[in-house]
């Protein structure tokens, strides 16, 4: 709520509060402000403060009136000259097949509310509030920090003959050895067959699909994706000019008839699969679905890039498509960020020997090498045994903060669309998500709108939850009064 | 020179010498082995000892026979599914401007010798020997290791909180912000008016100048570039699909009369620069050419990235692009691996208000943030002024070593194609330095031939030569009875 003080008048904290929102995506480009009428109500404010705060917008050239519709967030890509500024419209002009992503953001960006894609992603790095957020990728920072022997390994690297051996030249291209050897290992205990010279090192997994996708695809490639699913693999794909081809997942795996008919109509030369724990849903894949996938992409020729991000609070022997096909066609792509330390940036891929090399190039195109000091303090942390310690306790305490925040969100009137497991709830409020995101955020909540989840965004009354940040009743409470 | 010994025979020894330079990429796809006479003649054995090795060349696939014209290097990328394989050909298929690096570059895939572009960057992590790599582009590591201060650095931060912190959150999308203070306060020295709000860390300059691209630029649109130059810029430009125009470079700049015509034939978007100690010249800008480049660029419309990755080494009072024009279309690019720890990958841009939110989003689906850590380390040494210091150890250490290496060069019966500046040499040799290179690579060193330095690769008698690390007599010895 905004309250009056000596220093800083209703309309100047009102016009502050939806420049920062404006300035961080979570208002996004072509979308609409609240009616004059809706917002006084809202914010328990006069029309006329609301009236003051909108001017205010207005000079700062955040937004733009529209005569009789109202105010509209300005797209501030506009600024760019002109001869850049061509280029959007130009990707419309491209083969949009229908059904397509390409098809859809076109239209979006025609529509002049384009910019939203990395929304959710700078929502990541968005604290509206001190509060735990429902809509963040990570754990608690609290979970995160019983990591105490993360410190430890990189003072003991820093004080061994390591950090100059490893840092005064441009190290191994392929990153660092002893981790690698580490990370062959416990792919091994997974059944998928990686010898150290099959895994490559990256920024975060993020950096391995990114590699992958570079790699492997030209611009205009079709490649297949699940939906709902990652919004920021989306984006990707979408800024390196692919045709995104969206797949619907269900709890055993991607609809196998749709995605036979995509094969069918597009070839795609790519899919994308969080396979395990999927995000948003926390579906993993039955064996079934994973055999037929590979035959799809055996008949059609295409790669597979399983991206197991959550696979250390996977439970035990999941199936992995990497696993079952043995590295042939499935480029297996892992990290850290979610139970260790996301700023890190350490992560992995691990590929069938033929695509080594090529992958490889791409990743010194990129950023040359990757830092070695955080690398071998890592691989102190597995071979000691302490990442696995640690893992354990991660997993319990998920386990707990579930049960807890399923009860929580069931009091408050929301159905599970999805059967809960893993890190994220997959949740209907029965409310436009969107609309929700925007109320919520008035009370110090960033929570993350369906709509983000699919690469054609439309209304949506679903949400992810972050079980480790739902627990508390007072979140909930903020829900239902917003609902 | 090869060495009967008990357990390896010359045969065994030969093919895997070969065999290892096909790997890295130092014999590229399409490259032919020397006549097995020539190779009995450089390297001291029986023509019946080539033939031998050679056979086990072909056994393992590295290479293959051609009648009549002998043993030529198989490329690998064959060996990937035939969906896959389509992709080089179709590349020639796109408009190809007579002059451009996509033409040559095409017709170099359709004579199946590819691979060539990631050659030197490979070399770079490659040792053929624990002698000093003239070709090398960074530093002696024991110049660097004089930095001590670096690892009392990161044991300081370790020890703090600041580990704690920064690892478990994403962290700063921006960068660290100590940092980034620290490095608007060094560019406001340089006359460059860059906020911290301006600059966005990135994994080494390679990544600055990759998310400039990406984010500017789409397929197909065309791309000046500085020739001789940078191939690994070329490389990345040409596997993000751009069409690469090469401008000569000159000891005052590029030549304009030439950029001029392509502003007008091809209408660029970009212009990548190292305006400063340019590689592999080490030419620097004219004030007045930098003025003429920014007219055209005004003109015609394009962005410029300024890659002063060599600045560290640089006389005070060089003239930058971006102080000319103060950031309006011109984004700088540098980083510290030449001056300190080139494992750290710490790089950074200062853009552009404009362009800071598109250019930070790219940063974001690549690989979403940095390691702070390092970071923090860094800007305590800057702080702390232990950086200036280095650099100026560095900066005295590299003038007496070109001194020396300059001498010796010319009496070695070299000359130098420009001035010698900055870390390199652009020596003539007036021989084929491809053909120098495998000779050389027999002594042991591994030498940069000009024609990496070309997109369109021909034969050369030009190599670069890093001056820190060609001081010894015994290259020049190695390098005349190669001649």
């Amino acid at each position: 709520m905004l309250t009056r003080t000596p220093d800083r008048t209703l309309t100047d904290q009102l016009a502050e509060r939806f420049a920062e929102r404006i300035r961080a995506r979570l208002l996004p480009a072509g979308a609409r402000l609240p009616s004059v009428r809706e917002c006084a109500r809202q914010q328990g404010v006069s029309p006329h403060t609301v009236v003051a705060a909108y001017d205010k917008l207005l000079a700062q050239g955040l937004v733009q009136a529209q005569r009789q519709r109202g105010f509209f967030v300005r797209d501030l890509g506009q600024k760019v000259p002109p001869a850049q500024a061509e280029q959007a419209p130009a990707a419309i002009n491209t083969e949009a097949a229908p059904g397509t992503l390409q098809g859809a953001m076109g239209a979006a960006r025609a529509a002049g509310s384009r910019i939203n894609a990395t929304a959710l992603i700078r929502g990541m790095f968005h604290q509206p509030s001190a509060r735990p957020q429902p809509g963040a990728g990570v754990l608690p920072m609290a979970w995160l920090q019983e990591a105490r022997f993360l410190s430890a390994a990189v003072r003991k690297v820093a004080a061994s003959g390591a950090l100059d051996q490893g840092s005064f030249s441009y190290g191994e291209p392929m990153g660092d050895a002893g981790l690698r050897e580490a990370l062959a290992r416990r792919l091994g205990g997974q059944q998928i067959p990686a010898t150290a010279q099959q895994i490559i090192t990256t920024m975060g997994a993020t950096q391995a699909l990114d590699i992958v996708s570079r790699a492997l695809l030209k611009a205009g490639d079709p490649v297949l994706v699940e939906e709902p699913g990652w919004s920021v693999e989306f984006a990707r794909l979408d800024a390196l000019g692919m045709r995104v081809l969206p797949v619907p997942r269900g709890p055993d795996g991607p609809d196998l008839a749709v995605m036979a008919r995509l094969c069918e109509l597009h070839s795609p030369r790519l899919f994308v699969s969080v396979s395990v724990l999927h995000n948003p849903t926390g579906y993993s894949l039955s064996p079934a679905s994973a055999h037929r996938i590979l035959q799809l992409a055996q008949q059609h020729d295409f790669y597979i890039a399983e991206d197991d991000t959550y696979g250390h609070i996977a439970p035990e022997h999941a199936t992995r498509l990497s696993a079952l096909d043995g590295l042939a066609r499935t480029i297996y792509v892992s990290g850290f960020a979610k139970i260790l330390a996301p700023n890190w940036r350490i992560g992995y891929l691990a590929a069938p020997p033929h695509l080594v090399e090529r992958l490889l190039d791409t990743k010194l195109l990129s950023t040359l090498t990757t830092p070695s000091l955080l690398e071998k303090a890592l691989a102190l942390c597995i071979e000691q045994g302490q990442l696995r310690r640690h893992g354990e306790r991660i997993r319990l305490a998920l386990a707990q903060a579930r049960a807890r925040s399923v009860q929580l969100a069931l009091e408050a009137g929301c159905t599970f669309a999805a059967e809960p497991a893993g890190m994220f709830g997959w949740v209907d409020t029965g409310v436009d998500t969107d609309v929700l995101a925007q109320r919520m955020l008035d009370e110090g909540y960033l929570i993350a709108p369906g709509a983000l989840f699919h690469a054609t965004r439309q209304p949506c009354t679903l949400m992810r939850i972050n079980f480790g940040t739902t627990q508390e009743p007072a979140f909930w409470r903020a829900f239902r009064s917003s609902l």
